[in-house]
């Protein structure tokens, strides 16, 4: 076939456009008619074992066409969600996403641009976005950020500044061996396990994170973490960082930021804040006066894709100070030297603050989003959730079968199916069985946790289509299930 | 407002459903219409200052409405590109997307899921996904894979579980400073940017990174590779990988991967083989033959975004010892523990494998892209443009203004205008404003590089839209402003 030829040139593009344009249209109508309609099914199901089967088998050599992929994904792919999407989905900490999102995210994929650098419209909005994320932690403008794919970048990223600028040797050049004394990071025992990933990727092993006990409310021991620091630089050490965290993944506690500040300009430590969960919740009325002093860190670590519920992924790290930030991971190559002019010119080179050189235009479902809600709206969801989770507080301790086994913080409402004349060992099956009876029945999705060496629900209200009768269904049904199985208290596996 | 009342409540769902699906059918219309009519418009043009301008000002607090959102986007985002939707876009190294990976991006998010782990379709997704891509490569059943953001990320993965299994020392929890001795890493001067970025945010630094010289034909020097490796060893060092290139990103030259297994297997030394531009290209019948030996890796970084036209971002990193891999990266805490029924059931928990908790559902793009298309028209693709390369390269050759300044490998073809009696300083000031006039008239975009001191274009054709006649214009256009330029040597900032 000759290549010069339009007519019968084969491409990736549709041989038949107005057939794709019409499938284009169906999917949509499907689309939208499953968000629609979420709330009227199951929040989850198992995948059935024939449909399971149908994802084995080698890739296909020759074109199915665009059609019969549609087909497949809606038959095999569609009807088995995760459940994040419906209103009584509380499991782990994770958002919807939105109708407008995931319009968003087709449009990004449409244009397509590489948000590594250069000069076009796309870096604009991102570089809009990270301004209004300054704007609304509180950080000045001459600080930087970088919208990655979630948490556990954006706190590797804040983590890494802060071993370069503390490491007191070369460590971009030398490694980490050329410190002059083996270096310190301090959080808390119940900071998120993705901070350990991130110091055992940068080298300094998972034993430079100093684990700090924490309070009955489940906040950092600020004196137990003057005292550790002190021992290890006693011993030698080098402290560099402590980690705030802004709602802890299991109760949603938010350190005392501001303590921490004062700690931390006191040690000459950076001071970094894993905000995943919490730190949008700036927008919200009711939380806001808990995140003070988020405004003072070096680095904040959030996520876009949990309490604001932008499409997976969104994330983002705010570094105070942008030339360390920039002097931890610009390399700039020949090939890819800056100028003035052309495609490759401009001083938006998104590549420079961050691991990845690709990247996507995760930008727009943010910027798309803020502009369809407003920020207020976001705050009113988040507020909104936090009231839930009192609402369902006060639904437990209204029961004499259910028990509170953490206070709630934020959104996050931890407790257990507790009858009474059971050991813990006994509980600990009967509530096991119950979370697994729940999802499987389709009729909520909470998560579980250990505290204490209790096991209990975890219910994580990051949600913007839960209603109050949902909390009430979700207590009707641990109640009933609770009922049958304390009556033979079967072991879930 | 009572939250229980089904009416009236606020969400960030659609307050008028027909309104918003009748705005998504118009996205898909102007979307369809956009790629389909992207050859009549420019390559790349850059964005007015009024139109930079409106990207600055405050998030809203209000919400303005998903119509308006997406009228901003529509005036201000889509008329300025990055260009590489377009037949004449051959900069850095991207691929075009396509209509269908665009969707799939888009019936993604509405889904939604979170691909950290869990029971659900999406994860059985993923895992079909990389086991096509484990086949396509020759890797073994027993292999592990993880999708990622892209060549970086992969990069890092493969470098980390490198790094873990040859340090001589627990790592992960004591730091790289508890290796016996310093380690070290050897790829060619060619090789990408991004593993100097991964050693030295593994803690190795860059001076782990031995840059080993090439051949003429810009592959790696097997002789020497060896003789830095025995004179390492001498001076007390440990040497504990090679990465092989797979299309080096200035020339597109291919490693002897065979050789570089040999050596790996001989010394003791992980095999990694960063493929992010060349790796695919063993679906092409022309290609197939210069990567053997890759399916002998310890890892491979591959990129589905580039010359598989997959949407950013969609990277794999295959790893053949599965547990090492795991590893090093998983954590599982608590919370996460991994059961048998419900939710957290099952086997898939992809978070183990790599720097991500929370993970978007970018498989899905390339099962429908795969199903659509199936791999032998995507080798045909990339067959084609080699061709395409060779091509150019004659037209170059065939012209006495110009100048081939590297031999072509791959895709890419690196050339420049040279009318003879100017020294390379003068060459260089012509060249660069060429290829800014190139695109800023709107022609085409290569970009360019540096080859043994002398500026060049670099034409890289991962383009499933590129006909000949598009290499006929780039050639015509590059004689006409050349010969202007020439005339008078105006040099570009």
């Amino acid at each position: 076939m000759d290549q010069d030829t339009e007519s019968g040139f084969e491409s990736l593009d549709p041989q038949d456009w107005p057939a794709m344009r019409a499938l284009a249209h169906r999917m949509v109508d499907d689309a939208l008619t499953y968000i629609e309609t979420v709330r009227d099914r199951p929040v989850w199901q198992s995948v059935p074992p024939e449909i399971a089967a149908s994802f084995e088998g080698p890739a296909p050599r020759a074109p199915e066409g665009a059609l019969a992929a549609y087909e497949a994904f809606a038959a095999h792919v569609l009807p088995y969600p995760m459940g994040n999407l419906h209103p009584r989905f509380w499991a782990w900490y994770m958002g919807n996403g939105t109708v407008g999102g995931a319009l968003a995210e087709f449009l990004a994929a449409v244009m397509n641009p590489n948000l590594g650098g250069g000069s076009h419209a796309a870096n604009l909005v991102e570089a809009q976005v990270i301004t209004w994320l300054k704007d609304m932690l509180g950080f000045p403008a001459s600080a930087s950020g970088l919208l990655v794919s979630g948490g556990s970048m954006a706190n590797l990223v804040g983590l890494t500044v802060a071993r370069n600028v503390g490491a007191g040797a070369d460590v971009r050049h030398q490694g980490v061996a050329a410190a002059p004394r083996p270096m310190t990071v301090y959080g808390s025992v119940e900071v998120h396990s993705c901070n350990q990933k991130a110091l055992e990727l940068l080298g300094l092993g998972s034993q430079a994170l100093r684990r700090v006990p924490v309070q009955d409310d489940y906040t950092i021991d600020l004196a137990a973490l003057q005292r550790m620091i002190d021992a290890d630089r006693a011993a030698g050490l080098q402290p560099i960082c402590v980690i705030g965290t802004a709602g802890t993944v299991n109760t949603g506690a938010i350190d005392d930021l501001n303590a921490l500040a004062d700690l931390c300009t006191r040690e000459g430590l950076w001071f970094h804040v894993d905000g995943a969960i919490g730190a949008v919740a700036v927008l919200a009325d009711n939380v806001r006066h808990q995140l003070r002093g988020i405004e003072r860190a070096d680095s904040v670590a959030l996520d876009l894709h949990k309490w604001m519920h932008i499409p997976f992924e969104a994330g983002c790290v705010l570094v105070r100070d942008e030339p360390a930030h920039r002097n931890s991971f610009s390399l700039t190559p020949e090939y890819l030297e800056h100028g003035t002019r052309g495609l490759a010119g401009g001083n938006l080179w998104f590549s420079d603050y961050g691991v990845q050189l690709s990247r996507q235009f995760r930008a727009l479902k943010v910027w798309m989003s803020i502009k369809e809600h407003g920020l207020d709206r976001f705050g009113r969801m988040i507020a909104r959730n936090v009231e839930q989770a009192h609402y369902l507080g006060g639904l437990i301790v209204a029961q004499p079968q259910l028990e509170l086994t953490a206070p709630i913080g934020l959104d996050i409402v931890c407790f257990r199916y507790n009858p009474g004349g059971l050991d813990d060992a006994a509980l600990d099956a009967i509530n096991r069985e119950l979370l697994l009876q729940l999802q499987e029945q389709g009729i909520a999705a909470p998560s579980y946790t250990t505290i204490r060496n209790k096991y209990c629900l975890r219910v994580a209200i990051a949600n913007h289509r839960s209603q109050r009768s949902d909390f009430d269904a979700l207590i009707e049904a641990v109640l009933r299930i609770g009922a049958l199985l304390s009556g033979s208290t079967s072991v879930a596996s």
